[in-house]
């Protein structure tokens, strides 16, 4: 039997386990009992701070999606030419994956069968039109290359970035925050190959 | 209820729907009987072919294995520049990967619950290794640039290329391998920026 303990749960901390639990057993596999265990209080303690596992679900993803569009409202991202204002998009996306990764994982783990979900891949595909907007921009002026296809590079760009959620683990011992952001910034915008 | 159909799978034929459901559902979420009203076959002939779900599993997750590991052994990955042969091996690896891209989906989707899926891990890992080893050749050949380190190089590199499997369909609309191939050779080795 679980010890419950005493509810000194506040939103932002039972959102923090909630997200924790859905990425391991995945959104549907999660039931508001696997919740109530996670959490060690009742499921009327966990009704008390929320509707459900939807709004749950719904609070994580909007973290993680409140903190990709704000990028693009950051002086940088707004002024000057595109391919500098897409670099530090591409930077700032490294730092928002690593700073929320729990929230960033799930969002990108979600599949459509709620309507909590389809709004948030509905979402997903506006932040990566706004930036695959940026990159036509910048092909335009002449910064990017012209023979990779907008769309397709936009998918291969956030490819890399995304894949973070998979081996990123802030842990202290690995790669640092800026040390990725400098790698992917390296690679995406010059390659691997080495100028001569 | 399911009418069942006559059993004229080989093992080849069941094993794409059992791709196919395991994709779907993913693999811990998969019964037996869910592969059985699938195929549209009794489960006793489903354990004609093979002996459990977890074989299923094993063959498919082989398949992907097999595609890429051969790569490795084709004489353009074996003879020549370290850089030459590594871009060799990463547009063979997209054209593997579209051409086998229900097996890929499911070997990059293992977590690793089962003695199968533990050795699918490890099957990549090592493929991912292998990899590394050919960047790293190239880098002392200095061919690939010095500034960011061969294991986070080979991890952005593999996650661009396995993103594939979240958006390339080959239906025909679409883009062709080819085409994917170019963009990801001309991203991986030259990057998003026009030279000038």
């Amino acid at each position: 039997m679980t010890t419950a303990k005493r509810d000194t749960y506040t939103p932002e901390s039972l959102l923090s386990v909630a997200v924790q639990v859905f990425n391991e057993r995945g959104y549907d596999g999660t039931s508001m009992e696997h919740l109530s265990k996670a959490a060690g209080i009742s499921k009327s303690s966990i009704y008390h701070h929320v509707a459900g596992k939807e709004e749950l679900l719904r609070r994580a993803v909007s973290r993680a999606l409140d903190g990709l569009f704000a990028i693009l409202d950051e002086r940088q991202a707004c002024e000057g030419r595109a391919v500098v204002r897409l670099e530090y998009v591409v930077r700032r996306m490294v730092e928002v994956l690593t700073a929320e990764l729990p929230y960033v994982t799930l969002l990108l783990r979600v599949r459509g069968n709620t309507g909590t979900e389809r709004w948030a891949l509905e979402r997903r595909r506006e932040f990566d039109h706004r930036v695959a907007e940026l990159l036509k921009a910048a092909a335009a002026d002449g910064d990017v290359r012209g023979d990779v296809e907008v769309r397709l590079a936009t998918r291969l760009v956030f490819g890399m970035i995304n894949s973070m959620v998979e081996w990123y683990r802030p842990d202290g011992r690995g790669m640092g925050e800026q040390e990725v952001a400098d790698a992917v910034a390296r690679l995406v915008f010059s390659g691997l190959r080495e100028d001569r």
